[in-house]
């Protein structure tokens, strides 16, 4: 009886048809195979003898360049000068910029109506993805709910997108520099990366010859970053429509990052890209770490944009099937979503932003009367690229040795770009306090006077 | 001069090295190659001319088999009855068990300290993980805040696992009956699976013989779960010793899937995997998910059990760098962790322990003088399993037949165990309040009276 069960439940775990179920002699150890009723010592299968446990090949491709090159840097502050970060991309750690007071209590309403406890569907709350709908709905790219799925923060749904789009084996066009998120997820998928270049002299505008160059058949996806991290450019109307032109003209799908969305100094015009796409597809991706200043609570989101059905239901649904993997945001943020964006005061939105121009345009005017540095002023975002004339600091072998020696000397940290795969330059977010971007900008200044070397001379002549 | 900075940045996105870069003349949509500054025709490359946007192998292979066979259902209730779910794994979703206001003040009070907006290491909080290391640790298993790595929800810390320890065409070993997601997971890399038995006539316990004939070198990961979903079955001391006995033998890392761990019937105790593996690694997966009724948090830790330092630094740098991807858990959550762990009081765990066994024996007591239904008594978790005797309900094809029409007489809903990988069994969820358990048991026996044949009778002979 007991037997018979067994076998029954075999069902689709033994080996080809036919073949009957191996049962195993645990005390003599010795394996064999029933047929017929009978044992027959079975084929000897090979197991191991000592541990021997491996991380995957996954595991081992996921690679973090930002991680990779700071730890590789030997980083010690100058112990007479009090250190001035200005490599993280978190609006949040010096204090300055506190989220809103609606936002926090949303999140009190949330946890205090005890409705969102529960699971949500591993899309989101219907309610939920309805507030981000009407948010982000415009004429001219309309978003019903179905539209949106939320995301466990913008870095799933960059996951979830590049996934359904891509099979290993093909590629995928991204920045460069860009946000160094995309390679990661993409390597370890499998799927290749091809880097189409911004250009620094054109306020970092896509070079459009040299990514429709990089198109081939194998790519299955254009990420374009608007406004940009590390760059704090922002596309114009025209610049965008001349990108969506070669993504029609080659039939690739675009994965619009917007996680900066909104994000974009006074004066400067930022429209969304699916709202200047006739007929591209567009998967942007945002969420609310940036714009309401709460990167921890991983609340982020897709927005599908496919006003000529050229995804049909399959991308639809792939992307449901892949939400369902390890479902999405906490219930909590979901259930605040709706009054945190219906409450927030523009007020809000505004101060953030004047407060990032006034850095922005502080810390680009002081760098760009420093020796051998070349500051690009962003429009958006909280990023400024600056380039370093490395000829005229013969001193340091790459952006990398300039940034380790600034920390050194100065007790500044800047990321070097080659981080973002873009070496001789280095970023610097703009969140930080007015009186730490001033003093960070006096010091690079200082280090750049003390290390500049005219090109003409020959720098082995020059005391340090 | 541009010319010059385009090809310098073509660095590395180009073909092979020597082959000059390739521009394109956008107007004649011709392509061209630039060799020492004239142009030729390049080689065409094959583009798209249409679109034709697929989801990826991935989304495609990402199955849902609860969702499969529950969407292919009929469900259509008896609209004289009011309809009763007993198939939702979520203790919420009837108000009648909520979680402790403790927890609740735990997350209020993380949102008013203003501390936990910003980004967490993607590994989590260092004092979160202190609290879980704390809360977990016990002197034959003890943990240190390095073990612990928290993750959005179980199921990431579930996917984490599985993807440090796997590679494409490896296998892992999953309990049958046993939780859908492990296959959708693991299918979804390129694992395969393989299902090993548990026997319900031994309470669920493993059929350890049959599970150890599986086992090849290709074997990367043995999940166990305990206490059970669907089983709410629990293993005694002496059966997960047999367990980890086989995978000492074969050296094959265990993922204790212990979602459930403390949800345990008074009488009956359950101590963790790892308290009792004296070589075999164990990386458990938990959260908060049910013990703390609050599953839409998506709150889950991986705890890293290793005391022969068999996995090496390789494993944990692994799971570091995966949790990279899309970092974890909500920050608000992560900051009331420690609260919530410390200020839980024992009286809410009892609780919960309480009514769910009471709700079991209600069920139980119901079901097992039903005709034709065997129903297996559970110990822990929030889960029952009924057998059904399909042999004397000669009506219904099979469990997801039976059920389909439970719900169309009756408005009972229980899934069908087919979405276990196991027919003609079907799972109740024993956390609706208790009138509902004791109405849906009445109606189930009236359904089964109603189709129930001896075995001796040739049921067509009879009326229905």
């Amino acid at each position: 009886m007991e037997s018979k069960s067994y076998l029954v439940q075999m069902n689709g775990v033994g080996g080809k048809a036919g073949v009957p179920a191996r049962s195993l002699n645990g005390k003599q150890g010795v394996h064999h195979v029933s047929v017929n009723g009978s044992l027959y010592p079975a084929k000897a299968k090979s197991r191991r003898l000592r541990w021997d446990v491996k991380a995957s090949d996954m595991a081992n491709s996921t690679l973090n360049p930002i991680r990779a090159i700071v730890d590789g840097m030997k980083l010690t502050p100058n112990k007479d000068k009090a250190m001035i970060a200005l490599s993280i991309g978190d609006p949040t750690v010096f204090g300055n910029l506190p989220t809103d007071e609606a936002v926090l209590q949303a999140m009190r309403d949330a946890v205090d109506s005890h409705k969102f406890n529960g699971y949500a569907p591993s899309v989101g709350y219907l309610r939920s993805r309805q507030a981000v709908a009407n948010f982000y709905s415009c004429p001219e790219a309309s978003l019903e709910a179905e539209d949106v799925i939320l995301t466990s923060g913008c870095s799933q749904a960059i996951e979830l997108v590049i996934g359904v789009l891509c099979n290993p084996g093909d590629n995928i066009l991204v920045p460069c520099p860009g946000f160094s998120l995309y390679k990661t997820l993409a390597v370890s998928m499998g799927i290749k990366v091809k880097l189409y270049n911004l250009l620094p002299e054109k306020s970092w505008e896509v070079d459009l010859q040299h990514m429709e160059s990089l198109i081939d058949e194998r790519t299955s996806c254009l990420i374009v970053t608007n406004p940009s991290n590390p760059c704090g450019s922002v596309f114009s109307r025209d610049h965008v429509q001349k990108i969506l032109k070669v993504a029609s003209k080659h039939c690739v799908p675009i994965l619009a990052d917007e996680i900066y969305s909104d994000m974009v100094f006074p004066g400067c015009s930022c429209p969304s890209i699916a709202s200047l796409s006739s007929d591209v597809p567009i998967l942007s991706c945002g969420g609310l770490a940036k714009r309401w200043l709460v990167p921890g609570w991983r609340m982020g989101w897709i927005l599908i944009h496919d006003r000529n059905d050229v995804l049909g239901s399959e991308i639809r649904q792939g992307l449901v099937k892949l939400s369902q993997r390890i479902l999405g945001a906490c219930t909590i943020v979901q259930g605040a979503l709706e009054n945190i964006l219906n409450n927030t005061p523009q007020s809000f939105y505004s101060k953030t932003i004047s407060f990032l121009k006034s850095n922005s345009e502080i810390c680009f005017g002081e760098l760009s009367t420093v020796p051998g540095l070349n500051p690009v002023m962003p429009s958006g975002a909280m990023y400024l690229m600056v380039g370093i004339d490395m000829d005229h600091f013969p001193g340091f072998k790459n952006d990398v040795d300039f940034t380790e020696q600034l920390v050194t000397e100065q007790s500044v940290f800047c990321l070097p770009a080659s981080a973002f795969e873009y070496p001789n330059f280095f970023r610097i977010v703009v969140t930080v306090p007015e009186e730490m971007m001033v003093e960070a900008c006096a010091r690079i200044r200082e280090f750049c006077q003390r290390h500049y070397r005219p090109r003409s001379c020959d720098s082995s002549d020059l005391e340090q």
